[in-house]
Protein backbone atom coordinates (compact mmCIF):
# COMPACT_ATOMS: atom_id res chain seq x y z
CA UNK A 1 0.00 0.00 0.00
CA UNK A 2 2.90 2.41 0.78
CA UNK A 3 5.17 1.54 -2.13
CA UNK A 4 2.56 2.54 -4.59
CA UNK A 5 2.06 5.30 -6.51
CA UNK A 6 -1.03 7.76 -6.19
CA UNK A 7 -2.60 7.72 -9.64
CA UNK A 8 -5.61 10.06 -8.65
CA UNK A 9 -5.98 12.99 -10.47
CA UNK A 10 -10.04 14.61 -10.96
CA UNK A 11 -11.40 14.06 -13.67
CA UNK A 12 -14.43 16.76 -14.11
CA UNK A 13 -16.11 15.32 -17.06
CA UNK A 14 -16.01 11.67 -15.47
CA UNK A 15 -18.79 9.44 -16.46
CA UNK A 16 -20.76 6.80 -14.84
CA UNK A 17 -19.17 3.51 -16.20
CA UNK A 18 -18.08 -0.53 -15.87
CA UNK A 19 -16.09 0.77 -12.99
CA UNK A 20 -18.83 2.34 -11.11
CA UNK A 21 -20.34 -1.90 -11.05
CA UNK A 22 -16.72 -3.00 -9.71
CA UNK A 23 -18.18 -1.65 -6.34
CA UNK A 24 -20.12 -3.69 -4.45
CA UNK A 25 -23.10 -1.48 -3.61
CA UNK A 26 -25.26 -2.63 -0.46
CA UNK A 27 -28.86 -3.15 -0.74
CA UNK A 28 -29.63 0.59 0.29
CA UNK A 29 -27.18 1.44 -3.13
CA UNK A 30 -24.40 2.54 -0.41
CA UNK A 31 -20.99 1.31 0.13
CA UNK A 32 -18.97 2.10 3.30
CA UNK A 33 -15.68 4.47 2.76
CA UNK A 34 -12.67 4.56 5.14
CA UNK A 35 -10.98 8.14 5.47
CA UNK A 36 -7.42 7.19 6.07
CA UNK A 37 -4.77 10.44 6.40
CA UNK A 38 -1.63 10.63 4.18
CA UNK A 39 1.23 10.64 6.07
CA UNK A 40 0.46 10.20 9.53
CA UNK A 41 -2.15 7.02 8.12
CA UNK A 42 -4.58 7.91 11.23
CA UNK A 43 -8.01 6.50 10.57
CA UNK A 44 -10.18 9.89 10.17
CA UNK A 45 -13.73 8.73 10.16
CA UNK A 46 -15.96 6.23 8.58
CA UNK A 47 -18.95 7.36 6.06
CA UNK A 48 -21.18 6.05 3.16
CA UNK A 49 -21.54 6.68 -0.44
CA UNK A 50 -23.50 6.19 -3.58
CA UNK A 51 -22.68 6.07 -6.68
CA UNK A 52 -23.89 9.91 -6.84
CA UNK A 53 -21.11 10.44 -3.98
CA UNK A 54 -18.29 8.48 -5.72
CA UNK A 55 -18.75 9.99 -9.32
CA UNK A 56 -19.29 13.66 -7.07
CA UNK A 57 -15.44 12.84 -5.50
CA UNK A 58 -13.63 11.75 -8.20
CA UNK A 59 -15.01 14.64 -10.33
CA UNK A 60 -14.32 16.94 -7.43
CA UNK A 61 -10.76 15.70 -5.85
CA UNK A 62 -12.55 16.05 -2.54
CA UNK A 63 -14.31 13.71 -0.85
CA UNK A 64 -18.15 13.61 -1.35
CA UNK A 65 -20.44 11.71 1.12
CA UNK A 66 -23.83 10.72 1.23
CA UNK A 67 -25.43 11.32 4.76
CA UNK A 68 -27.89 8.40 5.74
CA UNK A 69 -29.65 10.83 8.48
CA UNK A 70 -29.90 13.51 6.32
CA UNK A 71 -30.44 11.31 3.03
CA UNK A 72 -28.67 13.72 0.58
CA UNK A 73 -24.74 13.94 -1.04
CA UNK A 74 -22.85 15.54 1.74
CA UNK A 75 -19.75 17.48 0.34
CA UNK A 76 -17.59 16.90 3.28
CA UNK A 77 -16.48 20.48 5.09
CA UNK A 78 -18.99 22.18 3.23
CA UNK A 79 -19.75 23.90 5.99
CA UNK A 80 -17.60 23.43 8.48
CA UNK A 81 -14.51 24.10 6.06
CA UNK A 82 -12.97 20.91 7.21
CA UNK A 83 -12.28 19.37 3.42
CA UNK A 84 -10.62 16.37 2.69
CA UNK A 85 -8.50 16.25 -0.43
CA UNK A 86 -8.40 13.11 -2.00
CA UNK A 87 -4.96 11.59 -3.42
CA UNK A 88 -5.73 8.12 -3.53
CA UNK A 89 -8.50 6.14 -4.14
CA UNK A 90 -8.62 1.91 -3.28
CA UNK A 91 -11.08 -0.52 -3.53
CA UNK A 92 -11.45 -3.77 -1.35
CA UNK A 93 -10.58 -7.63 -2.65
CA UNK A 94 -14.18 -7.81 -2.74
CA UNK A 95 -15.27 -4.31 -3.81
CA UNK A 96 -18.20 -3.69 -0.82
CA UNK A 97 -15.77 -1.15 1.16
CA UNK A 98 -13.71 2.20 -0.29
CA UNK A 99 -10.43 3.36 0.90
CA UNK A 100 -9.83 7.02 0.56
CA UNK A 101 -6.29 8.72 1.48
CA UNK A 102 -6.80 12.44 2.19
CA UNK A 103 -5.38 15.42 3.37
CA UNK A 104 -7.57 17.07 6.13
CA UNK A 105 -8.13 20.50 5.58
CA UNK A 106 -7.26 21.62 9.30
CA UNK A 107 -6.09 18.17 10.83
CA UNK A 108 -10.17 18.16 12.01
CA UNK A 109 -11.93 15.40 10.72
CA UNK A 110 -14.90 15.05 13.76
CA UNK A 111 -17.78 17.13 13.55
CA UNK A 112 -16.51 17.05 17.91
CA UNK A 113 -13.89 19.22 16.62
CA UNK A 114 -11.41 16.25 17.57
CA UNK A 115 -8.55 14.93 14.72
CA UNK A 116 -10.29 11.86 14.50
CA UNK A 117 -13.93 10.36 15.28
CA UNK A 118 -12.06 7.33 16.95
CA UNK A 119 -11.22 8.87 20.26
CA UNK A 120 -13.18 6.41 22.53
CA UNK A 121 -10.62 3.63 23.67
CA UNK A 122 -11.39 0.58 25.05
CA UNK A 123 -9.99 -0.09 28.90
CA UNK A 124 -9.91 -3.22 29.43
CA UNK A 125 -9.43 -2.25 33.34
CA UNK A 126 -12.50 -0.85 33.47
CA UNK A 127 -14.46 -2.61 30.82
CA UNK A 128 -15.50 0.61 29.56
CA UNK A 129 -14.91 2.86 26.47
CA UNK A 130 -13.10 5.83 27.40
CA UNK A 131 -13.12 9.06 26.10
CA UNK A 132 -9.38 9.84 24.87
CA UNK A 133 -10.61 13.06 22.81
CA UNK A 134 -8.30 16.53 23.26
CA UNK A 135 -11.82 17.69 25.66
CA UNK A 136 -12.18 14.59 28.34
CA UNK A 137 -12.23 15.34 31.62
CA UNK B 1 -4.14 8.39 18.43
CA UNK B 2 -0.93 7.57 18.21
CA UNK B 3 -0.28 9.04 21.52
CA UNK B 4 -2.21 6.76 23.63
CA UNK B 5 -1.29 3.91 25.74
CA UNK B 6 -2.49 0.69 24.56
CA UNK B 7 -5.07 -0.06 27.15
CA UNK B 8 -6.32 -3.57 25.65
CA UNK B 9 -5.68 -7.31 27.61
CA UNK B 10 -8.20 -10.30 27.08
CA UNK B 11 -10.93 -10.63 29.86
CA UNK B 12 -11.66 -13.89 29.90
CA UNK B 13 -14.62 -14.29 32.17
CA UNK B 14 -16.49 -11.05 30.33
CA UNK B 15 -19.86 -10.17 30.60
CA UNK B 16 -21.88 -8.21 28.16
CA UNK B 17 -22.78 -4.63 29.87
CA UNK B 18 -23.87 -1.41 29.14
CA UNK B 19 -20.45 -0.99 27.61
CA UNK B 20 -21.97 -2.95 24.68
CA UNK B 21 -24.95 -0.71 24.51
CA UNK B 22 -22.66 1.86 23.51
CA UNK B 23 -22.27 0.43 20.31
CA UNK B 24 -24.81 1.48 17.79
CA UNK B 25 -25.62 -1.61 16.46
CA UNK B 26 -27.12 -1.46 13.00
CA UNK B 27 -31.14 -2.92 11.77
CA UNK B 28 -29.31 -6.13 11.37
CA UNK B 29 -27.50 -5.98 14.59
CA UNK B 30 -24.11 -5.14 13.34
CA UNK B 31 -20.91 -2.70 13.47
CA UNK B 32 -18.26 -2.24 10.84
CA UNK B 33 -15.15 -2.50 11.73
CA UNK B 34 -11.87 -2.01 10.72
CA UNK B 35 -8.29 -3.65 11.03
CA UNK B 36 -5.33 -1.49 11.22
CA UNK B 37 -2.19 -3.33 11.55
CA UNK B 38 0.48 -1.77 14.55
CA UNK B 39 3.03 -0.37 13.68
CA UNK B 40 3.26 -0.07 9.73
CA UNK B 41 -0.71 1.74 10.52
CA UNK B 42 -1.82 -0.03 7.24
CA UNK B 43 -5.29 -0.87 6.69
CA UNK B 44 -5.72 -4.38 6.39
CA UNK B 45 -9.57 -5.41 5.73
CA UNK B 46 -13.13 -4.58 6.98
CA UNK B 47 -15.44 -7.12 8.21
CA UNK B 48 -18.54 -7.05 10.62
CA UNK B 49 -19.47 -7.87 14.25
CA UNK B 50 -22.66 -8.24 16.42
CA UNK B 51 -22.57 -8.51 19.86
CA UNK B 52 -21.27 -12.06 20.15
CA UNK B 53 -18.58 -11.60 18.05
CA UNK B 54 -17.46 -8.38 19.89
CA UNK B 55 -17.64 -10.01 23.38
CA UNK B 56 -15.48 -12.85 21.77
CA UNK B 57 -12.94 -10.83 20.29
CA UNK B 58 -12.76 -8.99 23.90
CA UNK B 59 -12.71 -12.25 25.70
CA UNK B 60 -10.13 -13.97 23.45
CA UNK B 61 -8.21 -10.86 22.25
CA UNK B 62 -8.26 -12.30 18.79
CA UNK B 63 -10.29 -10.81 16.19
CA UNK B 64 -13.80 -12.47 15.91
CA UNK B 65 -16.02 -11.17 13.36
CA UNK B 66 -19.63 -12.20 12.28
CA UNK B 67 -19.57 -13.29 8.49
CA UNK B 68 -22.50 -12.17 6.75
CA UNK B 69 -22.33 -14.76 4.06
CA UNK B 70 -22.03 -17.77 6.02
CA UNK B 71 -23.99 -16.41 8.99
CA UNK B 72 -21.87 -17.23 11.97
CA UNK B 73 -19.06 -16.03 14.22
CA UNK B 74 -16.01 -16.42 12.17
CA UNK B 75 -12.30 -16.30 14.21
CA UNK B 76 -10.05 -14.54 11.87
CA UNK B 77 -7.60 -17.30 10.71
CA UNK B 78 -9.36 -20.45 12.07
CA UNK B 79 -8.80 -21.86 9.15
CA UNK B 80 -5.61 -19.70 7.22
CA UNK B 81 -3.61 -19.33 10.77
CA UNK B 82 -3.85 -15.38 9.49
CA UNK B 83 -5.44 -14.68 13.16
CA UNK B 84 -5.33 -11.14 14.07
CA UNK B 85 -3.72 -10.55 18.15
CA UNK B 86 -5.56 -7.17 19.31
CA UNK B 87 -3.69 -4.51 20.66
CA UNK B 88 -6.11 -1.75 21.03
CA UNK B 89 -10.07 -1.75 20.11
CA UNK B 90 -11.33 2.04 19.29
CA UNK B 91 -15.15 3.33 19.17
CA UNK B 92 -16.08 6.09 16.77
CA UNK B 93 -17.73 9.66 18.22
CA UNK B 94 -21.47 8.27 17.17
CA UNK B 95 -20.53 4.72 17.96
CA UNK B 96 -21.32 3.25 14.63
CA UNK B 97 -17.56 2.37 13.46
CA UNK B 98 -15.33 0.13 15.75
CA UNK B 99 -12.00 0.45 14.87
CA UNK B 100 -8.97 -2.47 16.14
CA UNK B 101 -5.52 -2.03 15.91
CA UNK B 102 -4.14 -5.75 15.45
CA UNK B 103 -1.13 -7.64 15.16
CA UNK B 104 -1.58 -9.45 11.66
CA UNK B 105 0.00 -13.20 11.67
CA UNK B 106 2.51 -13.56 8.78
CA UNK B 107 1.05 -10.50 7.80
CA UNK B 108 -1.25 -11.88 5.52
CA UNK B 109 -5.25 -10.60 5.89
CA UNK B 110 -6.88 -10.80 2.67
CA UNK B 111 -7.76 -14.18 1.47
CA UNK B 112 -6.10 -13.75 -1.89
CA UNK B 113 -2.92 -14.15 0.36
CA UNK B 114 -2.47 -10.38 0.34
CA UNK B 115 -1.15 -8.49 2.85
CA UNK B 116 -4.41 -5.86 2.72
CA UNK B 117 -7.91 -6.51 1.03
CA UNK B 118 -7.22 -3.11 -0.26
CA UNK B 119 -5.07 -3.92 -3.55
CA UNK B 120 -7.15 -2.12 -5.92
CA UNK B 121 -6.58 0.89 -6.78
CA UNK B 122 -8.34 4.07 -8.69
CA UNK B 123 -6.37 4.89 -11.53
CA UNK B 124 -7.80 8.51 -13.39
CA UNK B 125 -5.44 8.20 -16.40
CA UNK B 126 -7.39 5.09 -17.48
CA UNK B 127 -10.73 5.93 -15.61
CA UNK B 128 -9.80 1.95 -13.78
CA UNK B 129 -9.15 -0.22 -10.61
CA UNK B 130 -6.08 -1.49 -11.28
CA UNK B 131 -5.09 -4.15 -9.43
CA UNK B 132 -1.87 -3.54 -7.36
CA UNK B 133 -1.75 -7.03 -5.70
CA UNK B 134 2.28 -8.99 -5.55
CA UNK B 135 0.13 -11.63 -8.22
CA UNK B 136 -0.75 -8.66 -10.90
CA UNK B 137 -0.71 -9.51 -14.54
Amino acid sequence: MSNSQSTFTPIQNLQAGSWLDAVTWNEQGLVPVIAQEVGSKDILMMAWMNRDALLETLRLGEAVYWTRSRQKLWHKGEESGHTQKVKEIRLDCDGDTILLLVEQKDGIACHTGEHSCFFLQWDSAKAAWVDESKSKK
